[in-house]
């Protein structure tokens, strides 16, 4: 099985981070873990550039993202988000019964105008979004931090798939507005550059007073010790994060010009996917007829994505299996 | 420190779920977690004797009580309770903006008459309760499940303490009124029995169509894989279970039986704790004085539970050693 359809990292993550969980695997798991989870927000706050207050860590970042609906939005509360978007935000506040307005991308994916004019109580933005997998310069992101009248979520689950940038230039995070620009919060995950999607850790960068909103709804032992252990492990061995991150970036340059080859229109991603096209059709049997050859790829039954496959950057040798499949299947599929 | 405050287990669990979690400490953790559970579902399903379609697998018990909040409370909603109980029920009721329905436990902490008519869309029922330790027999349970308008939640986190039944007689537990009684859900933990308070998985057991509302509303991956492999294990090591249990309330014992000579009212307790009264004196400036000598135990400044100690059970030398500081301090501290 070829599995390039929810956006898991190929790579193991560093042994380090399995010997900590194998070192934290004794009698201590008897105890309740550090409901502040201390130590990894320690960390977090070294390697990030940030004080400790300032860090959250949740049961993955899905669960940060249910906390911040559930502290500050009351039913009929609106909650903005660009479209199409990560499809969590949408689930999750019509749990949590806020008024959904969704502002769609333009067609060159660039930051849509209207997102800052909503009104909304929270504005949700994906960077690099998903199933784009296209990133929106800081700047733009500032501008929108600004404009906004409630707060601005900026999940950045996929932003360390970005390009370095030139030297002495900016990353395109948006961690330098924490604390500057009082409204932003950053979103960031170990399941994806961390390989850590079975382990669920994700945390929240923001200003300590909206943190303390979010503590008042959290579960107060929402982190196991075993997931603590590796991610605070997987924080002490960033240059093994920056060998996969560089595998993938040129395994997503291959896969990219692999499928323009085959005829698609492949979106500039910086993620660790690549959103690739054939206009106007629907591209839903050829997914099929992939995951009939035991290569699984993300297909959106949706006008806008209908004509497009969200692919993950696998391995080399999972994405030259990807394309040979596709090449096999020619246009009929 | 000798740390009774928390009720956690004093024993480590068994040797096979940590080396289940070392064996699932590979790169596999690079994957999500199944969002289903489906393995540990059908364990927890052959052992407690139900369908696994009636089991649904959480982040800890707490998380299965957020969830059913957040699934059938709508704000200004009636949730019951007895009191004083579970600090958390009252929490989580008020996140959600239900109003909280407190009836008083009578004098000898048996079930409130009129907790079977508030009326209320939940009420939870902490069986053995906290802090009290006392158990409510399965007949009333029943008796309470078919008098309330909506939901009964059994929260049986502490049931496995209670002393086994004589032989041929049904034990406390309310899983056999499950699917059976329509409106019941029970909860399990392994925080307790199973010495796994670190790791964070709870089962709710209930019917089908209910349980189906609480996954509209469940994180999709909200138990990690190496929790669940954890758990997963836990139950297929049962008699390590059953001997640590046989030792705790052995001890047990021996704890109430101190407390008693020392001048204390105990109450009968049938959870991995007890609640011990110097009826009429606040007792926290003995655990106070307690936590000065590195032993800690847990004081609830409130009038009804001011003028008493719940005490986990520890070992017999954790227990000695409490016995002896109390002997030590007197009636002074």
């Amino acid at each position: 099985m070829i599995k390039l359809n929810t956006n898991e990292n190929p790579y193991p993550p560093s042994p380090r981070v399995l010997e900590a969980v194998v070192r934290a695997a004794d009698a201590g798991v008897r105890l309740y873990p550090d409901p502040e989870a201390t130590v990894l927000r320690a960390r977090a706050a070294a390697v990030y550039g940030v004080p400790a207050d300032h860090v959250l860590v949740g049961n993955g970042s899905d669960e940060l993202i249910a906390l911040l609906l559930r502290a500050t939005v009351d039913p009929g509360d609106r909650v903005a988000f660009p479209v199409p978007t990560y499809s969590l935000y949408e689930t999750m506040v019509a749990a949590q019964g806020g008024t959904i307005v969704g502002v769609p991308f333009p067609e060159d994916w660039a930051l849509p105008a209207a997102l800052g004019a909503t009104g909304a109580r929270l504005t949700f933005f994906c960077n690099p979004n998903s199933p784009s997998g296209t990133l929106v310069p800081l700047a733009e992101v500032e501008r929108l931090a600004r404009a906004v009248r409630g707060l601005l979520v900026v999940d950045e689950a996929y932003v360390d798939f970005a390009d370095p940038p030139p030297a002495g230039r900016p990353g395109p995070s948006a961690l330098g507005l924490v604390g500057r620009v009082p409204n932003v919060v950053v979103l960031r995950t170990f399941s994806k550059s961390f390989s850590l999607a079975g382990l669920r850790v994700g945390l929240a960068f923001a200003a300590p007073e909206l943190l303390r909103g979010l503590r008042t709804v959290k579960d107060s032992y929402n982190v196991n010790r075993l997931s603590l252990a590796a991610a605070e492990a997987a924080l002490g061995d960033l240059a093994l994060v920056e060998e996969n991150l560089a595998r993938i970036r040129a395994t997503r340059t291959t896969l990219a010009a692999g499928l323009g080859r085959l005829g698609f229109e492949v979106l500039p991603s910086q993620a660790n996917f690549v959103f690739a096209r054939r206009p106007g059709v629907d591209v839903g049997r050829l997914a099929a007829a992939l995951a009939a050859r035991d290569i699984l790829v993300r297909h959106f039954a949706t006008p806008r994505l209908a004509d497009g496959l969200r692919i993950t950057v696998g391995t080399d040798d999972e994405v030259a299996a990807l394309l040979d499949a596709i090449a096999d299947l020619g246009t009929a599929a």
